[in-house]
């Protein structure tokens, strides 16, 4: 057995050396679990991971629970080592997706009720849901009762585990494998008889989330149902834990602040200002910074055309800088309010032509009376030709800034680009250049 | 008695009719609480109300107190009423504050019962708290328990009254007067043995919310505390409702919203955008757009200084979009950095040397990078002498902007303005007239 044992070690210790989680897996596929059990527990903390993720989940599942409740706790412990992250973090990207899998669900709730609030935060990767994902935010402090207690049975549970849920007005349903199947209001458990059996109490209709749900899904879903907490389950259905109202305001937050960096063109910080050191600032913000100078040199080539025109005609360059920033300032007035009302939900996609068709109007208001404006500065200034010239320019411009910051959001979403994108530098830089042709355009016609 | 009833009719008639409400309140000083009492109840429902509404709160309560309890409804139905709502608005604006002084906590409470919850939001101004205050958001949804109650008293209380409340976990411990003294959980309740003094379990610590508050401090508070609920207390510490977490929600939203729509330089509309009719559009966006082409007269003004250096280096017109944009976008980032940091609370006021710090070394990495690169696409296009113009004038306009959009926020807010009014398009323009100053004078130094 010894020799056997040693055999064995040595050639697990090969591959496991080799870092590559598939041979791993391939050679485990024919032990009997208490034999992987075994072995795992025989392993260094950092090791017992990669091994123990090496393997299939239902097999994980049932490894798991053969495991003596103490060793359950020491290997949970070694899943958030600091170890154990380095072992993960020097693993090639594919390798590393492979490993975090999701967990089994009885090892997912055991893991959250082992760990602090603080080390949740920073292990909950290890439950293999990705980034910015439901399995990120879900919280272990539930009460979770079984359809078959009555309602005595039922407080007596929560009065003996009930102690650390962060929701205590609602209580989650289960079947005998951690299904979740219905949820009760704790109001109705106190009214009723203390005999009432839970499962007469329940119409089987519920909203949870899956732990895989993008978070922005729970912003909307609590929100749309305005409760306090929605349960998550895991790919099979089983109750894994909840999300709080409390914590998805901190995400609300979190995504109003990325549109705001986004909408300024500075690509999301995802930490806070004050947190982010001038290296990382530069990072975030020189991106978009070059790309737009690129946009800009549109607007370069544009005056490179009418280069001697405007020789003759230098006084068409006092108005330059007032006429296409009027249309990046409405331009970037109808794109924030287009992304806006359609990251609130206030606008859907398909309803484009709805909010195009009352721009169309609004815009020429707005060209109208800003166009009106500069007619007049143009005479006082520079005589009625001119004026007429920059005018009609401020009119056009003006209304196809609006029209533009109105489509662009739209277009972004419907190739599946964030609307965000379409910020006020972005909307300003594209139209400089447009603003520019239409101007040089109208001032050949009427000038020459 | 019934002559005396006339003649004080016919004086009160007249002065009703004039709708001040001053000597109104002179003449009932005078009279005994169930003469004014009986006089209100035999008016028509509108004129009710302006009479109630003449009398000083503490009268105000007791009068209240002393109706039938059916007369009290049909009393608080008037003051729902169409008629009434038609009155309040065609008084003079200081009658209607007057009016609409804070009512009575009794009086409150109950006409936040009587309301269905549509009903509710409509009325929440009769109730005399300020627009966008914490009393304009409160519910009456919540389970009021007296400190002398045991716990079995306690939860007896609650099977017959709790139904409807919104919030079930927490309960909320009165005196006699109903002043809010402590708050208890739920839980707590279930898990002390029944025969507990509910005064035995407080501890007197509890954060409440004055219904004066503005709505912020309550998002700011629930998210620092992470509740589900905060009590709320009329000016005199009367409990009069409580503020659910998911109403918050709602507020964060519409508050970040409004900064969105600033920091595009549009007036928070105050309604959906679906719902707003294109007048509205227009008035909402034309105020800044009209105030920023006077902003842009001042890029006119630095070009006009410099037209006839201009036309003998038309090659630096090239140039101009390019710069001044990039002036704007780069200011147009720090200040929404800036501006979400300070409205997130990441950022104090006094905080503003701090980001300053950071940010003198970020601009002159930023304007290093963006100068460089000028630098050389000025060389590929103009040769040697502009490209040095250009790529200077970059390096210096990237880093005044970002200063000045660090600046702007924390100047406004300083003097007590809305920081979010650093709008990108504002700084844009304000940037054009810079930057443009900066690049002539850096091309006469050079050139000439």
């Amino acid at each position: 057995m010894v020799d056997e044992n040693t055999e064995i070690d040595v050639k697990m210790e090969r591959l496991i050396a080799s870092g590559h989680i598939k041979p791993i897996s391939e050679e485990l596929q024919n032990w009997a679990i208490p034999e992987v059990a075994d072995y795992i527990l025989r392993l260094d903390k950092p090791h017992q991971i990669l091994v123990y993720r090496a393997l299939p989940r239902a097999r994980a599942a049932d490894i798991f629970a053969y495991f003596e409740p103490e060793d359950q706790d020491a290997f949970l412990e070694a899943l958030t080592d600091a170890d154990t992250r380095v072992l993960l973090a020097d693993l090639s990207p594919d390798d590393r997706t492979a490993m975090l899998e999701e967990l089994p669900a009885t090892v997912t709730r055991r893991l959250m009720q082992l760990l602090s609030p603080e080390d949740l935060q920073e292990s909950r990767q290890l439950l293999g849901y990705p980034e910015e994902s439901v399995g990120r935010l879900m919280t272990p402090d539930y009460i979770r009762i079984r359809a078959e207690w009555t309602c005595d049975h039922a407080l007596a549970h929560i009065r003996k585990y009930g102690r650390d849920s962060e929701i205590f007005n609602i209580l989650y349903v289960t079947d005998s494998n951690g299904l979740l199947i219905d949820i009760v209001r704790m109001r109705r458990l106190i009214m009723v008889p203390p005999s009432t059996i839970i499962s007469d109490m329940l119409n089987y209709q519920f909203v949870c989330l899956s732990a895989y749900d993008d978070r922005e899904v729970a912003v909307e879903q609590i929100q749309r149902y305005d409760v306090n907490a929605l349960p998550v389950v895991d790919s099979e259905g089983v109750l894994v834990g909840i999300v709080t109202v409390d914590d998805i305001m901190d995400v609300a937050e979190e995504e109003a602040t990325e549109d705001f960096h986004k909408g300024a063109a500075v690509t999301p910080l995802e930490m806070n200002y004050t947190a982010a050191a001038p290296a990382v600032l530069f990072k975030k913000r020189i991106g978009w910074l070059v790309i737009l100078i690129f946009v800009n040199l549109l607007s370069a080539a544009v005056i490179s055309n009418y280069q001697e025109y405007l020789q003759t005609y230098v006084a068409l360059v006092l108005f330059m800088p007032l006429l296409i920033a009027s249309g990046g300032n409405t331009g970037a007035q109808s794109a924030t309010l287009m992304v806006r009302a359609i990251s609130t939900g206030d606008l859907k996609l398909n309803g484009w032509w709805q909010a195009m068709a009352k721009e169309l109007f609004v815009g020429l208001l707005l060209g109208g009376a800003m166009g009106g404006l500069t007619w007049l500065l143009g005479i006082y200034r520079s005589g009625l030709d001119v004026a007429m010239v920059v005018g009609l320019s401020m009119l056009s411009i003006v209304f196809v800034a609006n029209l533009l910051g109105v489509l662009l959001p739209f277009t972004l979403s419907k190739f599946k680009l964030d609307p965000a994108v379409a910020s006020s530098p972005l909307i300003t830089s594209v139209m400089d250049a447009i603003g520019l042709s239409i101007y040089f355009s109208i001032a050949v016609a009427i000038l020459s």
